[in-house]
């Protein structure tokens, strides 16, 4: 019996507390500060809880110390002191918290601890790394790697045809922040929702796709001439986001109005958010496609991931909560089974690049209904 | 030498002062509160100054009882006030002032007064109105009336395409005031920056128009039964437009952030006004297009004029403060030498219906570079 903490007990960490309960080899226990939160989950799937305050580090340290693994499902401003955190507890851990900082900056902190430690373990960044880590072990060389993204509404509504299965706050980052991109070898950077072209998604349409930042760890792990991420929406949203960004409504810096301080960001958020945030039972969609280019025995190859799943109506997920919970949770089964040991600080790639565990990781996403399509050519 | 006073020396009333001054017959003395502007036009124009606070009633009585005639300029916020104070004075006035306010429930008032007063004089309202009197008086019936007006820069800059040469907050209120337009002889309403039309225009290319609430006292004096009043802008503004409205940033009802009552219009108005303020210099386009459908000796005829303007290098003063001041001016000097004399309240498509006064209206602009091509068809 593997004793496992959920750190968050929201729309993510709910999932993982789903999944892992449904295992008999599995004792789940979730963490968070809502009682509401917690209720609902031992009532839904008959976890364990802890309430605390996960922003404090002791009760890090207190609820780990009961924990075989730990899982973290947490906000991204949340994500690195925790990650911190785990570590000092010396406790396996597989996190998917979007942190804006670096998590490789914690590489030898990990190794010390000696277990080991998965981060962005979500769908993108999680799944599109292993995937890449896979794809550059099978080609010699990997030329070239391509990530599009993108969670959007079922239900297209004027003007952005857009709704956020997480936090917004984090979207406008990904607006604003610049994408880091690697051209001939070197890191450059774009505007993000530059570089907007469009994409045809097999049983969905035309998306477009534009420049974010969203490569993270794989600059620094890939060596891969080309590499891109870019998110996907549908036409449209992208030069609609550029007005605002441009015009200011994006900045956090105060204006003053008539003697008061007031960030346009506040404001933007205050009339934007409510309008992208899904309603109960609404279907969303999670589209992935990751390409590699290169040579296999010495051929021009390109192999190809494709992947589309909608909300679940038999449990009442998202497609977000699932394509971000569940890679987690299967890499927590890894390390629970010691089929993955490796002590030390982890993107998933490390993991794709193992032979035979993307295939494994895959099936057990294909069980949870979340299918990749392969193709080569 | 008829002595003229113009309430307001900002850009409308600075062209007004050039306007008139170059005339032997006035005697021009311009009254505002800004000294900076008035020492301007003194050393410009040689005109006379008033330093006054123009919303006290007390300082129009004070300065009207020196003027034959009176030319208002001011703001729309201050229209209907200065329109009812210079009344009450029984001094001629002409006025630019797109006052939100209905200027024809003063009517009763100007009779009693017993001199001519021509209200919503510029370019449109203003000119187009002098126009529609005069086809209506040719048509017999005339069907159907649309009148388009735009005020563009020359040098389209992304995302709006746009600059206004008069107070952006009354740019912001055509676009979210519902528009009144006449079918069928009734008045209906459709929303602001709705019915998106492309117009192609001679010299300049394509421009759209879309509904805003243009027709104002056309819609009680006219008998037509279709009349609409479109605004142009380059292609693509009214839609960016309709995002910022729908959304929220124009609204003036504040919202709490953090427990600070913001209004999201005051926020927009800090961001985007600066973007929408022509430089010094700047080329400005001003474009009308006056459509009169109906039959003429039982003949199907069709009625149009065209006028596109732009900056006057040679003055330095913007399209659309001469399109807008020059029509008063004109009008000024009609009443000054009795060529117009009615006593009441008049909008300008009662001067358009008197036989010979449109043609004399348009050549005297066309004097001032401001040429209507007329066409039937």
């Amino acid at each position: 019996m593997t004793r496992a903490l959920i750190l968050g007990g929201g729309m993510v960490g709910s999932a993982m507390a789903m999944d892992l309960a449904r295992d008999a080899d599995f004792a789940v226990t979730v963490a968070d500060r809502d009682p509401d939160a917690l209720d609902r989950l031992t009532r839904a799937y008959g976890v364990s809880t802890e309430r605390a305050d996960l922003g404090d580090p002791a009760e890090i340290h207190r609820l780990a110390a009961q924990a075989d693994i730990v899982l973290g499902a947490l906000s991204s401003a949340m994500g690195m002191q925790t990650l911190r955190t785990v570590i000092e507890t010396r406790t396996p851990y597989v996190d998917i918290s979007f942190m804006a900082e670096d998590p490789l900056t914690l590489r030898d902190e990990a190794r010390a601890a000696g277990v080991p430690i998965v981060v962005d373990c979500g769908v993108a960044p999680g799944t599109s790394n292993m995937i890449a880590g896979y794809a550059v072990a099978q080609l010699d060389p990997c030329e070239e790697l391509e990530i599009f993204v993108g969670g959007v509404p079922a239900q297209r509504r004027w003007p952005f045809e857009f709704k956020v299965g997480f936090a917004p706050i984090d979207v406008i980052e990904e607006y604003t922040r610049p994408a880091r991109v690697v051209e001939h070898g070197q890191v450059v950077t774009y505007p993000a929702l530059s570089g907007i072209e469009h994409v045809d998604i097999e049983g969905l349409g035309t998306l477009e796709a534009f420049n974010t930042d969203g490569l993270r760890t794989l600059a620094q792990t890939l060596d891969v001439p080309t590499m891109r991420e870019k998110t996907m929406r549908y036409p449209g949203h992208a030069d609609k986001m550029r007005v605002l960004r441009e015009c200011g409504f994006f900045c956090e810096e105060p204006l003053d109005i008539d003697g008061v301080q007031v960030s346009p960001l506040s404001v933007t958020a205050k009339l934007l958010f409510p309008m992208w945030t899904y309603e109960d039972g609404e279907v969303d969609l999670t589209v992935l496609q990751v390409t590699a280019r290169g040579k296999k025995d010495g051929q021009d190859t390109t192999l190809r991931w494709d992947m589309i799943d909608r909300y679940d109506p038999a449990t009442g997920f998202r497609s977000m909560s699932r394509t971000t919970g569940f890679p987690a949770t299967v890499v927590a089964r890894l390390i629970a089974a010691d089929r993955f040991t490796e002590p030390g600080l982890h993107p998933p790639e490390v993991l794709g690049a193992k032979p035979g565990l993307l295939d494994e990781i895959l099936e057990a996403l294909a069980q949870r209904g979340i299918e990749y399509r392969f193709s080569a050519s």
